[in-house]
């Protein structure tokens, strides 16, 4: 089967974005939090079956792990109580969509991340979403700031309480940032590629792995520019007396193939090892249009990894295995339905 | 001949180093700010002998354009008038290194920025480079915060004062950010790269370009995770309605090819127009160590470029053409002494 691991709730139906502007409007003015609106499921069916559904079953994909909006995640906005009430407003809703559609869709949480409020916090979310909701995995942000990097790196030991989590229920994150308030960074044309390649030189400088051996990170977008640069990394590595790339950081990192043109893909393949590359193609996401060099969209990135003509072994794992193993309750949860 | 658009004086003597301390030192003490150092040819001979030189000739280059170190520009760092001694200082070891090699090397200048400090009022030192000293462009920091991005985009009206000097002297700039004060920002791992690709994507969003037609920039390190992200980056010029790349951006920015590994040159050059690519190492600079896959330096990327096998006319425009057309003044000195 092939499993998409990187896909986003960006069409969700216009009263949970209503709420989300009242919900600001409220902060702003210091009023109470509206409640969280009634959607029906007509509403949620419309919403998914015209885009990520459609889609997903025109490229010839099985699944997608699903998640929140990155870009309206907006941990910058409001405060911690507004970004717990967005936050679960937004998971409830991923729940819903896994309900009506649990061949197709299998749930990420986004987590209440709050500029300055310790990520300690978020591990009550995450075990609701896990436990309860029977969601595989989290959107980790390593900028709540939206921009400012006012946080910690993602290797300091102020992220531990939440690293234990995601060990003990055995749950990967993405590292996703979200929307940028400072203007020089465009969402998703700087920002996002930007905290790819961050969060690669973060882990490549520290240690954390040997902290967290079963702690496992998908980083998206290809890995931003960590594979186009890898001879560079790798040479940081030598010379920050790190071990290689291989052992000290890949054990435990995983790129997507988020990456919107064939020479891209061509060059993740060639230089990043099999087993750490998970088909995904962020839709409906960063880049909705046409390719007119090649007539397809843009994020179908399916082609590209079909045109590279895997053996049957890589294929399985790109499509398909590396995501069991990087997610092992999605895994369970295949494996329940007899997959 | 062959030119090496991208090389750094990451080598400069002692007392130059020394100095800048006892610099920072007397800012933070509230002291005046001390003599600049008696500096001898032979201790410029030496540092430059032994690297740069060495290293150009054993590679089989003939000239490069010699800027200073760039991670210790540090715009972040002391004030204004720190900011301006030590780049003239900088500068002016610059153009003794040319005096000494003439043959070998012409100057690139950094420029006395500093966080919140009008653009205009590095005027005066570009002129001073470029009129005085012969230097034939400058490094241009987007965020002299060193990490923290507290200015306006490349595109902000606010740095026209500075590209009209540009455009008027015909000189183009390097987009280089300097030293990260950010921990989040590894200088050569994270923050270059990411300044890179940011300053890419704020010229895909404005309208820079049709304000100066004339005006050129070298984006530095490959273009970041430009190339990479090809298809993601023609797909949103065409999202914001923008027009295609090569029209809308690609007539003024140019990209070296400081990549240090194979996969990565192939990439560069399979996606991006032959005449927007100019050779470059960063050499002494970011990676220093010997690939263990290759038993060559990281940074030997002519090597990578040989190995492409380029016709005669690709290779001339990769090589020396196209540094001649974006610094036209090299080009002039060239041909003033017969070259």
């Amino acid at each position: 089967m092939i499993i998409d691991c990187h896909g986003h709730y960006t069409t969700a139906p216009e009263p949970h974005q209503l709420f989300r502007e009242a919900q600001i409007e409220a902060f702003k003015k210091g009023t109470a939090l509206p409640e969280v609106p009634t959607i029906s499921d007509d509403q949620i069916r419309e919403s998914v079956e015209q885009n990520q559904l459609r889609l997903l079953q025109e490229r010839g994909a099985d699944m997608t792990i699903f998640s929140p909006r990155a870009s309206t995640m907006a941990h910058h906005v409001g405060n911690e109580a507004v970004s717990k009430q967005w936050t679960s407003a937004c998971n409830d809703l991923i729940k819903r969509v896994v309900d009506l559609y649990p061949e197709y869709f299998i749930g990420v949480c986004q987590l209440p991340q709050s500029p300055g409020v310790s990520i300690a916090n978020s591990v009550a979310e995450l075990e609701r979403c896990v436990n309860e909701l029977g969601f595989v995995g989290c959107n980790l942000n390593p900028d709540p700031s939206g921009g400012h990097w006012t946080s910690a790196p993602l290797t300091d030991r102020s992220w531990y309480p939440f690293y234990e989590k995601m060990v003990e229920l055995d749950v990967p994150a993405m590292v996703h940032v979200s929307g940028s308030c400072n203007h020089n960074f465009h969402a998703t044309g700087a920002h996002y590629l930007n905290a790819d390649t961050t969060a690669f030189m973060q882990f490549l400088q520290g240690n954390l792995f040997k902290d967290f051996p079963d702690l496992r990170f998908i980083i998206p977008h290809g890995g931003g520019a960590v594979p186009y640069h890898w001879g560079r990394f790798r040479g940081l590595a030598d010379m920050l007396k790190q071990p290689p790339l291989a052992e000290h950081v890949m054990k435990n990192v995983y790129f997507d193939t988020c990456v919107y043109h064939q020479p891209g893909i061509d060059l993740l393949f060639r230089v990043i090892d099999i087993d750490n590359i998970l088909f995904g193609s962020e839709m409906v996401g960063a880049v909705r249009g046409i390719d007119p060099e090649t007539g397809q969209y843009f994020d179908d990135t399916k082609r590209y990894v079909d045109a590279l003509n895997l053996n049957e072994e890589d294929r399985y794992k790109v499509y398909e295995g590396n995501a069991r193993k990087v997610y092992p309750r999605l895994d369970a949860s295949l494996k329940g339905r007899g997959l």
